[in-house]
C-alpha cells in the first residue's frame, strides 16, 4: 500500500459528492443557466460574507483573474517572497497580468505591516504603481502558517490606506479558519476579494471559488471567459463543490491534528530539523540536512519504502495530511520515516 | 415545453455519461497521474491522427493555448474575417497571446487560397511576422459551413510553403467529418494542431480537447497551466469525455438531417431569407429583414412562443440543432416559427 | 540627381532648426528640467487646445502611450481597417497594448459615423469591450484624405455617447488643417488626444507630439518611460520642433498644390489610374493596373530613372511631395514618369 | 552656483559634440539610410566587439529591447535583486516582455556564480523557465561597483551551460573598462548581448546602443520599431554618439578619482558611513543614519546649500560625478557636506 503524502491536491471525491455529481441540476453556465453552479456560488459568496462568488477551474485560475481584473499591467503588486501566486503560477502574474512583483520577507511566510511598509516605495516616474497586496492564507511554503484575524486586518487597513486593494490567496483558507476557530467570513471581512479551492482538502475533485463584490466579480467573470474558463454544464463540478462547503469543512480539524501528530512523532525520532511552531495546519516541513541528504534524495528512499512526500527545496520535504490519512497511515507513516533515518545514519 | 436552438453548447450529458463520470478512476492529472484523463488523450490523439493531446477546460481555453505554443506577441495571425477566435473569445488573441489579427474575408466562412495569398504581406520592418493560420471547420458564423479535403489541404500547403503553422479550430470538427463522410484524421492530416469540443453536439457536459506533435502539446500543457487550465481530478470531465468520442459522434448526421428540414420547411414557410447552401451541418441562418423586424425582435417572439434561439447579429437569427431534438420537437419549432411569421406579416 | 518622393518622413532639418539645436538650453527632461522641452509642449499644447502635451520619440510611440492610457488590454479599439496604427506600427495595439481591433472600413480611409455605428457590437460576455476609437487625419493609405471638421465633431459626440475615448492620429494633422482651412485647434476640439509629427512635412530630424488633458499626459508619461522614450537632454530634438511649429506650418499649401499639379499632369500623361478626389494633401496614389506592371515593378523602373517612390500594395505606388520638391522637381517627376510609362506601354 | 551630483544622466553635451550635430549627414534611419547612424552602429559593434549594434532612445529601451528579443512572454528572467531593470524601469520585463523575475542577491550589486546557482530551479510545470540572465556591470544600486572580467565570463560560462542567454546592462560598462583596465571588448566577450548608454558619463545629449550577432540585433530593430524607438533623421543623435566614444571613453578616470576623492574626505568629515570599498567608479553612496535623519532630509538640507544628490533609500544618499565636476566643485562638495553635518550634529 502507498501512502501518498504529497499534497491534499490529491483528495477524492467523496461517495457524496459522486453522487450528487450524478443527480445534479444542469444548465449552460456561460448563460449563466445551471442552476448548481448558482447555488454554490451563492452559498459560497454567503460563507465568505461577499456580495457575490464566481466558479474557477483551479486556484491558479482564481488568483490570475483577481489580478487581471484588481489590476493593470504596468502596475505593482506586492507579495510575499515565497507566495504561491509568485511561485507556482508558471508566472502568470507577468505573462498574463503584466504585473511587476514587489516582494515582501515574511516569517515562515508570514509578513507584518512594517515589512510591507518598508516595500512601498514613494510615487516616482521610474517605478512602477503599487495597485494590490495579496496575503496567501494558509501561507503554503512557510508551512501552513496562518494569518491570525488581527493581522489580517492591519493588513488590509494599512493597505486601503496606501490606495491598494487586498486579495487573499486563500487556497486553504478553511484551514486557517478551523485551526483559529474563526469564521471565514471574519477572517476575510477587510479583504477585497478571496479566492479558495474547493479540492485539496475539503476534497472535491476540481474547482475553486473567487469572491468580492459584484462590480469585482463581473469583471472577473469576463476574464474567466477570456483565459478559457467559462465551462459548459459546469454544474457537475459545483454539485461537488456544494457537498466540500457542506459537509467537509469541520473535518479539516483532523487533518491538523494528524499533522501535528506526525511533527511530534518526527521530533521523537530525530534526524530531521522541523519547527513545530510552523505546524499550525496540515502541513509538517521537514529538513533533511541533518541526515547530510538532499530533500530529492530522501524523498526517493521514502518512496522506494510506499512512502509519497514532495522535495520542496534542496533540502526541505513536505508532508500534508487530508481525509485519507487515518491512524493507520499516520503510524505507518511514522515508522517508515523512521526506518529510512536509521539506514542513512 | 420549452424547445432550446439557441446552441449546441446546451445539450446535456447521457446518462451513460452520467454513470462513467460516477465510476471514474480518478488521480492528480496537474501531475499526469489521472488515468481517465490519460485514456482520454490517447484515444483523442489517434482519434486525430496526432502524436499527443491535451484535455482543457473549453474551446476557448483550447484556442489561446494553441495562439500562445505557436506564436510569439507581436506575430501576425491569420484568420477568416468573422472567425470565432476573432468573434467570440473575448480578444484573448490579442490581450494574452499579443497577435496582431490579419483578416481574410471568407465565403460563408470558407477561405480561399487566393484570398489568403492576398493577405499575406510582404517582409517589412513596418509589419507583425505571420506565423500562424487558423481554419474554423465547421465555421461557426459562416453557417455551420464545412472545409472539404481538398481545400483544407491546399490551404495548409500554402501556409507552410509560407513558413506559417496551420491550426484548426474544430470545436464542430466531427460535424464536418460526419458531413464530408471522412474520418477526422483525413480531415485534419495537414494542420499542426487541432481544437475540438467533446461539449456541443458531443453532449459532455465540460471540455475540449487539444491535438499535435509532442513537443506542441508540451507547451501548451504549461500555457494551459499558467491559464489556470491545470484541473486535478479532472477523470470527472474526461469519463463523459471518452463516452462522447466512442458513442455520439455517428449520431451527429441525425442534428445534420434536422437542420436540413427545418431550413427546408422554413423556406417554403416563406418570409425569412434563408440560403440553403449553407446549411451543411447542425446550423440554420435565418435572415429576418424580409419580415422588417430586427433578429432581436424576432428571437423575442419566438421566446414568447417557448422556442429559443439566437439573434447573431441585427437581422441575422441561428437555429441549432442536437441530440435534444427530434421529429416532435422539429415539427414544433416548424409550427411556432410560421406562427409567429404570419402574426408578423 | 535622384528625386525622393517615398515619404515626407524623409525630409531634412532646415538651417534654422539646425541653429536652433547647436544653441539650445538643455537639461535632465527625465526630470522635467529641459526648458527647450518644456517650452515645445507648452506651444504644443497651446496650439492644439489640449491642457498638455508630451515629446515623444515618433508617431508610432505617440499611438502606443495613447492607446496604453487610454485602454486597458482585453478591450476593443475601433479604427478604420487600414488606419496607420493597425497597418504600419508592427502590431504594438496587439503585442503591447493587448487591445483587440474592430474595424470600420472607410471611403478612401474617412469613416461614416453610420459605419461606426454598425462596428459597435452589443455588451455580450464573449465580445471585448470597447473603449477607444481612434481617427487618422489625414489618413495616409486613404491617399492622404482629410476629415473635415463637422465629421470629426460628428464621430466624436457619437463616440463619447458611446462611453468611448477619441484619439487622433494626427500623424500629418497640419496637413489637414492647411488643407481645410481651419485651426488644429478647432480640428482637434472634440477628441481627447492627439498625436501629430514634427518629422514628416513639418521637416524636424526628429520627434512627434501626444497631447490631451493633464491627467491622460501624465499616464502617457509614464507609459513613455516604460517603452524606454524617456530621453535626457531632449531639448535638442526639441529645439528643433520649436522651429517646425512657428516657421513651417504654412508652407505645407505648397506641398500640398505640387501633389495636385503632379496629380493633374498625370492624369493628362495617361496609363495609371489616379483619384483625384483623394488628392488632398500631399499624396498622390496611383494605381499601376492600367499598365499591367505591378507597382513594385513600376517603382523600380523610376527608380532606375532617379526617381524614387513607394509600392504600397501590389498595384499602387504613392508619391509624397515635400519642401524639397519645388518646380524644378516637380517637371522632373512628370517628365520621368511619362518616360517610363511610354517605355511600358 | 548649483553643484549637481544628482546623476550622470544630466551631462550636458560638448561644444564638439554640438558642432558634430550641427555637422551630420542625415537619412531616414527607418529605412537605414541615415549615413551617421550606421557610422555609430558599426563603430560599436567593433568597440563591443559584437557583429551589430543598433542605436535606441535610452538605456531603459536598450535593455527592453534586449529582453524582448531574447525570450518569450511567460520565460524568467534571472537578475540582482536591485538590478536597474527591476527596480528603475517601470516594471516594462513584466508589463511588456512578460518575464517573471527570479532575484539572486548581490554582494553591492555583485552575483556570486554560487547565489545564481541557487537560483535556478529545477524544471517543473509549475515554474515559468528561465531563459536569460542578465548583469548590470557597472552595478548602479550596489554603488557604481565592477564586476570584473574573470567574474564575467565564470557567471555567462555558467549561464550558457545552463541554457540561458547572458545579457548585460552595461549603462556605465565604459566606467568598468576603465575602472578594470581592460577593454570593453574583453569586458563582455562572453555575453549574447550588450546594452551601453553614450549619455551619461560619455556625455551625449540622447541615446544608447545595444549590441549583438546579427540575427539578435535584427529582432531588436523590430521590438525598437514597434515600442516607438524608430526614429527619422536620428544622425542628429547619433553624431554626437560618435564624438562620445572616440573622445569621451579615457576621461572617466578623471570622474572615478573625483568619487574616490569625495568619499575619503567626507569619511575624514565623519558623520556619515561610506563604504570605500564599493566607490569603484563614478558614485559614492553615504548612508546618512549616522545624522539620525532621514536621505531625504539630508538631501534637501545640502540642496539649500546649493547641492544636488538623490536620495535613493530611506537612508542611503548618492553622488555622481560627471566632466561637470572639477577641483573647485569637488572641494565645495565636501566643504557644504561638512557644513550642513556639522548644523545637524
Amino acid at each position: 500500500m502507498v501512502i501518498n503524502l504529497r499534497s491534499d491536491t490529491q483528495t477524492l471525491p467523496t461517495e457524496e459528492m459522486l453522487e450528487a455529481m450524478r443527480n445534479a441540476s444542469l444548465g449552460d453556465d456561460v448563460l449563466g443557466e445551471d442552476p448548481t453552479v448558482n447555488k454554490l456560488e451563492k452559498l459560497s459568496a454567503e460563507m465568505l460574507g461577499k456580495e457575490a462568488a464566481l466558479l474557477v477551474a483551479s486556484g491558479t485560475m482564481g488568483n490570475l483573474c483577481a489580478l487581471m481584473s484588481h489590476t493593470h499591467p504596468g502596475d505593482e503588486v506586492i507579495l510575499e517572497a515565497e507566495s504561491h501566486t509568485y511561485y507556482y503560477e508558471v508566472g502568470g502574474f507577468s505573462a498574463l497580468a503584466g504585473l511587476s512583483p514587489r516582494f515582501v520577507q515574511g516569517e515562515h511566510g508570514i509578513m507584518s505591516v512594517d515589512k510591507i511598509k518598508e516595500a512601498i516605495r514613494p510615487g516616482d516616474i521610474h517605478f512602477p504603481h503599487p495597485t494590490l497586496l495579496c496575503i496567501e492564507n494558509t501561507h503554503n511554503r512557510g508551512g501552513g502558517t496562518v494569518y491570525p484575524v488581527t493581522l489580517m486586518d492591519e493588513i488590509a487597513q494599512f493597505a486601503h490606506k496606501q490606495g491598494l486593494k487586498v486579495h487573499i490567496d486563500g487556497a486553504r483558507i478553511f484551514n486557517a479558519s478551523v485551526a483559529l476557530g474563526v469564521s471565514v467570513t471574519e477572517l476575510v471581512k477587510s479583504a477585497d476579494s478571496v479566492m479558495f479551492c474547493l479540492s485539496k482538502g475539503l476534497s472535491a475533485p476540481i474547482g475553486s471559488i473567487l469572491a468580492g463584490d459584484k462590480g469585482f466579480v463581473e469583471k472577473a467573470r469576463k476574464v474567466r471567459k477570456m483565459v478559457g474558463g467559462g465551462m459548459r454544464q459546469a454544474g457537475i463540478i459545483a454539485a461537488a463543490g456544494i457537498v466540500a462547503l457542506e459537509k467537509m469543512v469541520d473535518r479539516l480539524s483532523e487533518d491538523h491534528a494528524y499533522a501535528r501528530y506526525i511533527a511530534e512523532e518526527l521530533i521523537k525520532v530525530g534526524g530531521l530539523n522541523i519547527d513545530l511552531e510552523t505546524v499550525q495546519t496540515n502541513m509538517v516541513y521537514c529538513d533533511t540536512s541533518p541526515l547530510k541528504i538532499s530533500a530529492d534524495q530522501f524523498a526517493n528512499l521514502l518512496k522506494e519504502q510506499g512512502l509519497l512526500v514532495s522535495a520542496v527545496s534542496t533540502d526541505q520535504i513536505r508532508l500534508v495530511t487530508s481525509r485519507h490519512i487515518t491512524d493507520k497511515e499516520a503510524g505507518e507513516v511514522i515508522a517508515t520515516i523512521k526506518r529510512v533515518i536509521e539506514n542513512v545514519l
